[in-house]
């Protein structure tokens, strides 16, 4: 389910198959140009809020098909393969699913305890980017261990991230919200890294781990 | 009100004061000592339910004062001032302040249109930074004609980022998720700089952006 015109519009010009589109007569004037096959039912205000996850209805809704992902590490574009153990909240999921399409990230690789990247508050966070990113769920494990590369990680006792020389097709692995990453992935991992900080604070945001990554790795590699 | 014995055990050891603990009998064994003032209440789960902003309450709820800050620009330890005009998401917010504090900002400026920094929804997502961050609301125009300081703000055409060379004593200007940078204050910028990007994505998220150029920032004063 998708929410509102900006992002059902990505989702129409992408690779994923609209079903069904609700929507106001007033949002309906403003959409695109649709596929024959998409089944539109205009809708009012009352109705269309008792089918919305949000608290303020943007006046259309799309249920989207989910796809299959046949997907290999060879055909994805950017220098590091980020990978996700175990993100719990639907708005840290969205964020970076954003996030790593503005770097440029075809792809995005999840365990599989990590937040469902269909619930509503993901796809609302992404802004429609979850329509550009594939999101790969799989045991992170084996796929670490079936490619021979490096094996990156935000740690808290790691090396400085401004000092770490990035070699590009390499894992970069993030942890979730409350416990990190998982015991079980901890000894395949080649380079701890370290945001350093001053402040208090324990940890960061994982997405503002993944962004300050994200970007790091954008200046190294445009260097 | 701030929620969960993490974030309290923050409240308590900062300079807040803390006016009244609302406390399930388990939590209330790992609490640290108390000044003598705080009153105590200890309460059932369902009690804290009904008291609780949170779906899943974590035992505690601190009802703490909001200070008032009298605070100028030169006591601030951080090499730049961030200014947030019209930041509207809590969760955005309580981000911002966590990352803040992550790099040792003592201040952060807001617009009178902020979201109230003492919004529970905030105040969660600080986790507990935001008794470290001192949130200063006023009028940011006013702010930045009484200061002669170079102004960078984050736009989308600006120059790249990761060229920029970053003077310390500046203010760092970002605008609101919706609507950006407001008219009145765009003529007082003399930096526009961008987070280069390469994805369908329009934006990125504001807490996103504030992470992004707190760690280049932090990477540039510590070369």
């Amino acid at each position: 389910m998708v929410e509102g015109l900006k992002s059902i519009t990505e989702f129409i010009h992408s690779d994923y198959i609209i079903d069904t589109l609700f929507t106001t007569a007033e949002i309906s004037k403003q959409l695109p140009n649709l596929p024959q096959n998409i089944k539109v039912f205009e809708v009012n205000e009352q109705e269309l809020k008792k089918i919305s996850a949000l608290q303020n209805p943007q006046g259309i809704i799309a249920i989207v098909k989910v796809p299959l992902h046949h997907t290999t590490l060879l055909n994805s574009q950017a220098p590091i393969h980020l990978l996700l153990d175990g993100v719990q909240d639907p708005g840290n999921l969205g964020t970076i699913i954003r996030t790593v399409n503005w770097f440029g990230y075809s792809h995005l690789f999840c365990s599989a305890d990590t937040v469902d990247a269909y619930n509503p508050k993901v796809v609302q966070a992404s802004m429609g980017a979850l329509s550009q990113v594939k999101i790969i769920y799989t045991d992170l494990k084996t796929l670490i261990t079936q490619h021979k590369l490096p094996v990156y990680a935000g740690l808290l006792n790691g090396k400085n991230i401004y000092q770490h020389h990035w070699a590009s097709n390499a894992f970069l692995l993030l942890g979730s919200e409350g416990s990190g990453i998982s015991d079980k992935l901890l000894p395949f991992i080649s380079h701890p890294i370290t945001i350093p900080g001053k402040g208090s604070t324990e940890s960061l945001n994982v997405a503002v781990s993944a962004a300050i990554f994200c970007a790091e790795i954008q200046r190294n590699f445009n260097k």
